[in-house]
């Protein structure tokens, strides 16, 4: 049936869901009430719709206003943790050990898959620290080539600005996906963060 | 950000998908172009509003017409496989061995999940050998314990219609699921079934 093709091809496009699970899936979804798969794809449209990046640090936010943790009055305003995406947000606040600001670069330097600096937000992170009230810049980007190059390049881009700029430590396994570390190594990494 | 949440809400709703492999999807997603994502929510939506049961064997079809099989002419209409569930007829038809129709029961005879004998298509089946014209009934329903008192169920049901009626051999693991089967399994399991 031609339904079903159509939505296990989509389906298999995902990251980490092969054809013989898509497939499965949707045999699932041919189980569920109707209401409920209009459900599923109701909230995924929801994420184009409404989900834009926050104006001041790129995090994911509600369309049109300021992210959750731009917007919250309790985080130290005066730090500012450099990730490459914002999910990578997700992972240091399960850590419970950051209360400050984030920058989201939206991804790393890598000249083999085309991205140059022009396509990172590193412009926007050197206007943010120029307006002032900026104490210290952590570069949480991962720890790997790419990222102690993008981390490097940062570092040059902030250095005529005078502004104290650190590193998370290599509590990392070098090579690895901050997405995916968990709680205790990602405080041990910002505990042992080191001036560059 | 409320949308992230209600979309990896939903879809950790999905079997096989937990919370976090669901927000990995929603960030993804949220990577894509706005088109691609509602392909995706646009596919699903047509599982629900083109796919409808077969009229005659109660697998899926387009909406208002035959399944692709009962509308097969090189079809041996004569032999009719009985599966519990319309994904079942996928994994037999990957074994590349039968050539006749199929019978969609909707479920296994399952009184812990409330599933009696009336929940199941027995009777149009019933209904579909009294046409005449049908020579075997080959019982592929799963090996499972419920599966076998299906088939027992459906042999019974026949017994007076007097139809050869014949179950698939145990190539099957005991308690496997024939969904996942190989078609080399599936194919020796139809070449050695055996009389009810």
């Amino acid at each position: 049936v031609s339904a079903i093709d159509e939505a296990a091809t989509e389906l298999a496009r995902l990251p980490g869901i092969g054809r013989k699970t898509a497939l499965r899936l949707v045999y699932h979804l041919l189980r569920q009430p109707e209401e409920r798969v209009r459900a599923l794809a109701r909230a995924l449209v929801g994420l184009s719709e409404r989900v834009a990046p926050c104006s001041l640090c790129f995090n994911y936010a509600e369309r049109g206003q300021l992210c959750q943790i731009c917007s919250d009055p309790r985080r130290d305003r005066t730090v500012i943790c450099v990730v490459e995406e914002a999910s990578d947000i997700a992972a240091i606040e399960r850590a419970a050990e950051y209360r400050g600001l984030y920058h989201v670069l939206g991804g790393r330097l890598s000249p083999l898959d085309g991205v140059s600096a022009s396509d990172l937000t590193v412009e926007a992170l050197v206007k943010r620290v120029r307006q002032g009230g900026v104490a210290e810049i952590i570069l949480a980007t991962n720890a790997s080539v790419e990222g102690e190059a993008t981390a490097l390049y940062v570092q040059q881009a902030l250095e005529p600005l005078a502004v104290r700029t650190t590193r998370i430590a290599r509590g990392l396994p070098v090579g690895g996906d901050l997405e995916y570390a968990d709680g205790v190594t990602i405080a041990q990494a910002l505990a042992a963060r080191r001036e560059m």
